[in-house]
C-alpha cells in the first residue's frame, strides 16, 4: 500500500482527528512540513477545546465552510518552539508560542494591510484548510505545529500556558470588538449575553477596561456566578421581560456570544441611543432583525470575527499584564470525545484544554 | 351643539384631514395655540408629501404608533413668519422657515443634550402627537402652524421653498446618517438603495460630499434616470445575480431607504470589510439578518431616523450652499388623494409637494 500523502511530508505528527461527521474522534498518524526560512516549529503542550472545533467535526457549518477530513481540530495552541527557519526573525528555540484560528493570508489586500488578516478573503485557516504548498492544514489536537511565524504570537512568562491557551480564539474574539466598536472606555456599561467559553472572558476583559458589566443569559443559576465569581456588575435574566424591561436603554453595547438562535429585539431595546450590539457567535439560521427598533436609537447590529496578528498579540500583552485567563478543566487527549459530548450540552466551566504535552502519545 | 376641543383653541386653522384609516383625506376646521413667549407662527406655503404620511393615515405603523383621527398629516413644511413670542430670538416676521418631523421634546435626557432630539424618549411628533398642553398636534397640510422656535429650522433665500420642503425629512434622513456614519469621505463609494423620495435625495447629497454613488434598485428602467439625470456613478438592479457578484465586496457604505421586506444578504455583500448598511426605511416586519455574512466582514446594519435640529440647520444649509434640492410634482391641496393613491404605487418623481399657500382655502 502507497502512503497517503498525509503521510508523505517529512515532519512526522501524531494527533487526533474526526474521519467523519459522526463527531467521534480517533487517534492520527500524519506528517508536516519541514522547517521552512520563516517558520516556527513548535511542540504542543495545551489546546483549547473551541466549541466552533464540535461545528467543524461535525460539519455543521457545511453551508459556509465545508469540512474535509481527516480533520484534526485545535485553533487555541500554545507550545515551545523546537526549532526556527533561517529567515524567523521574532522567535527562537524555548520561546512559549501561541497559534489561533488561522496560519496564512494573502499579505496584499487591503485587510491584511490593515492587520485585519482575520477578514483577508485568501485566510487560511489552522485546520481543514488548503495551504499554499496543497496540503491541509491541521489544528492543535496534535504534538507538533509548524506555521509561518506572521501567525505566531509570542506568551509572556507570566500568563499561564493552560489557562491562557483559549485566548488565541476565545479572547481575541471578544477583546476585538470591545476595542474596534469603542466598547473599552471606563465608566462605560456593556453587557455580555452568554456564559461560556467566550463570554466568561468578556467579563474579565471588559471589567479590566474599566467598564460595568451586566450578563445576560438564559440561566437564572449563572448568577451567582456571574457576580460573585466573575465580579460583574449585575445580572439579567434574559426571559425576565420585568427585569428586561427595568434595563431597557442603559447598555453602551453589548457583546452577544451566544450561537443558538435567539430574539434580537429584547437586546436592542436594552441598548442606549447609539448603542451597539456585537454578534460573535454564529447561528445557523438568519435571525430576527427588528429594524424599528434600531432605528428608534440610531443602534447598530454588527459581526466581528476573531481579530488580527497585531491585536492579537496586544490581546496576549493585555492579559498577561492583567493577569487574564479562561478558566479551564484541563483534560487527557483520551477524554476529548466525552468532552465534546458535555461541550455540546454546556456542561463545561467555562474552556476544555487538552493537555496535549503530556497525554498525548502516539502507540507506534 | 358645543364646539370639540379641535376647535377650542384661538387660532383659527384650516386643513385637510384623514377621519379614519380609509385613507381619504378631506377639509377640516380647527384650531391652534396662541403665539406662546417662544413660538414663532408661521403660513404656510407648501408641504411635502412623505411616504410616511401614507402611513399614518392608514394607521398602518398601528404596533409602533397608533394614529388618532382626525389627522392632519404633513412634516416637510415651509411658509413665511407672520408672528413671533417676546422671548424668540432666532426668527422675526416675514424670515422663511421651516418645520420637519416633531416639534416637541424634553430638553434634558442625553439625546436633547446631544442634540438628537429625534431620540428623545418624548418626542412629539409634528402630527398625531400629544403635545405639552394636551392637545393633538396637527401637521403641514394646513394654512399656519404656530411652533416652538427650537423646532423651526431657518431657510436660506437662494433655497427655493417649494423644492425645498421635502428636505426636511427625506434630506435630513439621509443627510444625518451620511455624516454618522462617516459615509461623507470623498473618494469613498456608497450605494443607495430605492430611487425614490429619500433615495434620490440621498444621491446628491452624497455626491456633494464628493462620494462615489452606486444606486441600487428592483427596477431596471431606472438606469438612464439614475446615471444622466441624478448624476450616479453606476446603477446596479438587485435582482440580477450577475451585477451584484461583480461588485461584491466595493461599497463603504449602503443608505437603504426601501420600506418594503427586502433581502439583506446581497447587499451586505456588496460592503468592504467595516463595511456598514443604514436601513432608514421601516419594514411592518422584521428583515431576516444572515449573521455569517456580517462576521466575516466586521459588517454593521444600522437603523437611523430623521437628524437633531442643529443637524437639520446644518443640512438645510449644506443643501442652500451646494443647490441640492429635491425634484418634485408641485400639486393643489385637492389633488391629495389622488396623489396618495399614486404615492402608494410609487408613481411619483420623486415628491409631490402641495402647494397650500396658493391652494388651500377654507370654503367658510
Amino acid at each position: 500500500m502507497g502512503e497517503s500523502t498525509e503521510q508523505m511530508q517529512p515532519k512526522k505528527a501524531f494527533g487526533w482527528a474526526a474521519r467523519d461527521s459522526s463527531g467521534v474522534l480517533s487517534p492520527f498518524t500524519f506528517s508536516r512540513r519541514a522547517t521552512g526560512e520563516k517558520d516556527v516549529t513548535f511542540k504542543v503542550l495545551y489546546c483549547g477545546i473551541c466549541h466552533s472545533d464540535l461545528h467543524f467535526i461535525k460539519n455543521e457549518w457545511e453551508k459556509d465552510w465545508a469540512s474535509s477530513y481527516p480533520l484534526v481540530p485545535g485553533h487555541e495552541i500554545v507550545g515551545v518552539v523546537t526549532e526556527v527557519g533561517g529567515k524567523v526573525e521574532k522567535f527562537k528555540v524555548g520561546d512559549k508560542v501561541g497559534v489561533g484560528c488561522f496560519v496564512g493570508s494573502c499579505h496584499s489586500c487591503d485587510n491584511c494591510a490593515s492587520n485585519l488578516e482575520s477578514y483577508c478573503p485568501k485566510l487560511i485557516l489552522t485546520y481543514g484548510s488548503i495551504y499554499y504548498d496543497g496540503t491541509t492544514t491541521y489544528g492543535g489536537y496534535s504534538d507538533i505545529m509548524v506555521t509561518d511565524e506572521h501567525f505566531v504570537v509570542s506568551i509572556p512568562d507570566n500568563l499561564p500556558l493552560d489557562c491562557g491557551a483559549p485566548l488565541l480564539c476565545a479572547g481575541i474574539t471578544v477583546y476585538s470588538p470591545l476595542r474596534y466598536f469603542g466598547l473599552d472606555k471606563p465608566g462605560m456599561h456593556v453587557g455580555v449575553v452568554g456564559l461560556g467559553g467566550l463570554g466568561h472572558v468578556a467579563v474579565k476583559f471588559a471589567k479590566a477596561m474599566g467598564v460595568k458589566v451586566t450578563v445576560i443569559s438564559t440561566s437564572p443559576n449563572k448568577k451567582k456566578e456571574a457576580i460573585e465569581h466573575l465580579g460583574a456588575h449585575s445580572f439579567l435574566v434574559s426571559r425576565n421581560q420585568d427585569e428586561l424591561q427595568a434595563a431597557m436603554g442603559t447598555l453602551d453595547g453589548i457583546i452577544d456570544t451566544v450561537s443558538a438562535s435567539h430574539p434580537l429585539l429584547p437586546l436592542i431595546g436594552l441598548l442606549k441611543t447609539n448603542g451597539k450590539l456585537v454578534l460573535v457567535g454564529v447561528p445557523d439560521k438568519p435571525l430576527e432583525l427588528p429594524v424599528f427598533s434600531l432605528l428608534m436609537g440610531r443602534k447598530i447590529v454588527a459581526g466581528s470575527a476573531t481579530g488580527g496578528l497585531k491585536e492579537t498579540q496586544e490581546m496576549i500583552n493585555f492579559a498577561a499584564k492583567h493577569n487574564i485567563t479562561a478558566d479551564i478543566e484541563v483534560i487527557p487527549i483520551d477524554y476529548v470525545n466525552i468532552a465534546m459530548e458535555r461541550l455540546s450540552k454546556a456542561d463545561v466551566r467555562y474552556r476544555f484544554v487538552i493537555d496535549i504535552g503530556n497525554t498525548l502519545k502516539s502507540s507506534t
